[in-house]
């Protein structure tokens, strides 16, 4: 049974099933619309209980996932959803000990799902050009424990990637299509290429560059995730959903013969 | 770069896009609609190139993805698919070095996708009475390499699971409401419960199974995946897709007083 | 080419694609966050034209659909959405002509898109046991021209309808399953039957009251619209969208033996 | 109450939910995989009742629908499919007595349906270049006893439609960007334009050829049908479903002053 520490990050759960990423701090208190929790009254009880408000609203402290964390997590800029995650850690094979690449690192969201599907013995190595944003996600990783698992490295990619023969390469940037022969090179030979982008017309560019780069089992979808309300005698959707994060592909590049060369 | 090698899985790609998964054995021919292929014309080769049938057609010869081998999966019952898997196991926080219980084993396809997930450190307690489910998923288990991290148990569950303090666990049988006393006694405290059901019935009696049963933060949803012709001057959906496989529920057990007992 | 004359309604589009429903009047002016327009500035000018605010903001001056006049209702209740309405219309094979009877009345969202359907020579009866209902109903369908195509009354259906040998009926209550033996009454045999209902659980209770009173042919569905941002560089879904209003059930009531009695 | 006629379309549905259209015809048979059954079994009797197959199995005898009926139309094109077409007529607002136009004519399904709900009063004049187009065409047309309402015409729209100032405007051709100058002077100022298209691409030229000719309040959807398994204890979608068939554009076109010309 855990028993929650200061530091821990907890998930509280209000009675209106809002949910709250909170850092237990000793001598913090938590302030909602349904009034104050004093951290106090969580650290070195167990998660998994109701805790009250001091206006009497039951709260749940939970220990949060990594879902309710990437959801959570500290954004200045679109982050990859989780329910694009899921799908792209099993397309992409990405596992335990898996060396990964990704650009841009953006808010650290994907980074940190990447971090937590590859730890304890493999290797993130994200990539982004703004400082800013470097700055955020090596904040977002600390926060999360999973900085140990991730080289951030803030570099135009169009310079190309220090890494060769990685397992997978993601990229989450405008023009994904302007960096396929960096792509390539990082990637052996036959790895696992993805990329996300917003719109029908990105999709277009980006998988006209990846025939004439000899990429091949190009892979376009969406994943849409359609929540119910909970209530098992009136059980039905709820009435709006997130209609559209963006476009997933991928693919895989081919080994070229020595003498022709992709994308020229 | 991985050369291919006796006993590998490989995944196969015809020119029409259809994917084959093939273990390489010296003197083994594929037979396809387009042709033959020696395994031995891949074997000690990069993967990640084009190879010839007899009739002359190009297949691409390609390392597979986990998500590739859950869709061969051999089955005899419906199996939890990829789309679903990647958002229960982001959802359930599962990841290296987690302990996961699991039932019923069915085919292996989750069990697989769990061990995974869990490894190198991590374990699969995975339940199943049908004698016939068992064997398969051991098979199927053995096949795809992860057959360590998972011990398979034949065993009613209306008997309890022999494990505690679990930190998830996934039922995936008829009616999972019958089980949910048992489920807490195999969980943490504050635990994640995951549950998968085909009717929108089923949905409604575990929903009201775990509100009796103190487990809390419930939630249901489903995942649709809409894959796309990836053409990149005609882009557009195919035609038909995978409109339902089932229902996925969450919840979390809470921790309840000595003195009172949930379900009763 | 249509003038725009004294009372008639108006569509306008704001820049930002907001779209309004106007009376004209002259002399009254129409408020938005884009600035004052003065209704004599669209009073005996052609629709589909762009007029200014008096802050000088674009808007379009449109003659409305069925569809923007039905989104644009006066509504105390839930409505049936045009998103269902179409296919209603189409499946339940409503057309000029046709004597179709509908409870509850509600706001007469549904009410003004059958009287649409069916003008000039077809006729809705529409049944409401409540008196705002009727009277709000009762003022939309004057304020959209098609008060002369439907009765309205205020009667519990329990008690029965008045018409018999209807082509088509239409339930939107709360409990339609009550309502089969009545049903059956006012229908001919074979005749169109459909409702709505915003929860699986009465989906459930419905089908098993259709089974039980003889219907068949029962089709059950949702509908779904995705919208789009409708620009050609940048062409995207919406980020979110309407997930659920209600589940469509459509049947046919089986001509029954005279001996026989359905529902008993 | 409906009696069935010779030379009556009917619906015939069979134990497993099969659709088939009919015309009654005396002396035939009708030879289905569950038996066969004549149609004098079927003529002269009600409608909404059960007929025997001579192996003893229930098949219902209905009327269709408009929506059966365009579902089973004679195609030898791709067709603009019901759950398009509700939608299509409440945006474009086309009830009874609207002119509209469409083009290309295709295999006649959108047609019937715009003649279907502009009958008794209103008229559709559709164009087709394809002789074999208008031919099979008016034989639906004919089938579906709704010739009388629409003027076929093969003609290649390039050089213009004959009508002017309709109320509605459909284009079902490849592509339809380049026929908006010839749309424009058929259409009334601000009428109603509409058009399908299977690919994105497509969409992303129209859209950029609409803001070209000043056509405004443009709109861009998709359309998606869901339907369930109607068993009251075991509901749940089926297992595959229609994905795509094509996006909607609807659009207005704006009066533009005399000294300007859009699209040049």
């Amino acid at each position: 049974m855990s028993d929650a520490q200061e530091n821990d990050l907890v998930l509280l759960v209000s009675p209106d099933n809002k949910r709250y990423i909170v850092r237990l701090s000793q001598g913090s208190i938590f302030h909602t619309h349904r009034g104050r929790i004093e951290h106090d009254s969580i650290i070195g009880g167990s998660l998994g209980q109701e805790i009250r408000s001091h206006l009497g609203h039951p709260f749940l402290a939970l220990r949060p996932s990594i879902h309710d964390l990437l959801m959570n997590v500290k954004r200045n800029s679109a982050i990859v959803y989780p329910k694009e995650i899921g799908h792209i850690l099993l397309s992409m094979n990405i596992g335990a000990g898996c060396r990964v690449v990704e650009a841009g690192t953006g808010s650290g969201a994907l980074t940190a799902a990447l971090a937590f599907a590859v730890k304890p013995t493999g290797r993130v190595y994200s990539y982004d050009v703004r400082e800013a944003m470097s700055e955020l996600a090596a904040k977002n990783l600390a926060a999360l424990g999973l900085v140990d698992y991730v080289e951030l490295k803030r570099r135009d990619i169009a310079e190309g990637f220090d890494e060769t023969d990685v397992d997978a390469l993601f990229l989450d940037v405008r023009e994904p299509w302007d960096y396929l022969d960096q792509a390539r090179e990082a990637l052996e030979s036959g790895g696992f290429f993805g990329a996300i982008v917003p719109t029908v017309n990105q999709v277009c560019s980006l998988v006209e560059g990846l025939d004439r780069h000899s990429f091949a089992a190009i892979e376009v979808c969406e994943i849409l995730i359609r929540p119910y309300k909970p209530v098992s005698g009136r059980l039905r959707p709820f009435d709006r959903m997130v209609a559209h994060t963006g476009y997933l592909a991928f693919a895989r590049p081919l080994l070229v013969p020595e003498d022709s060369s992709p994308g020229k």
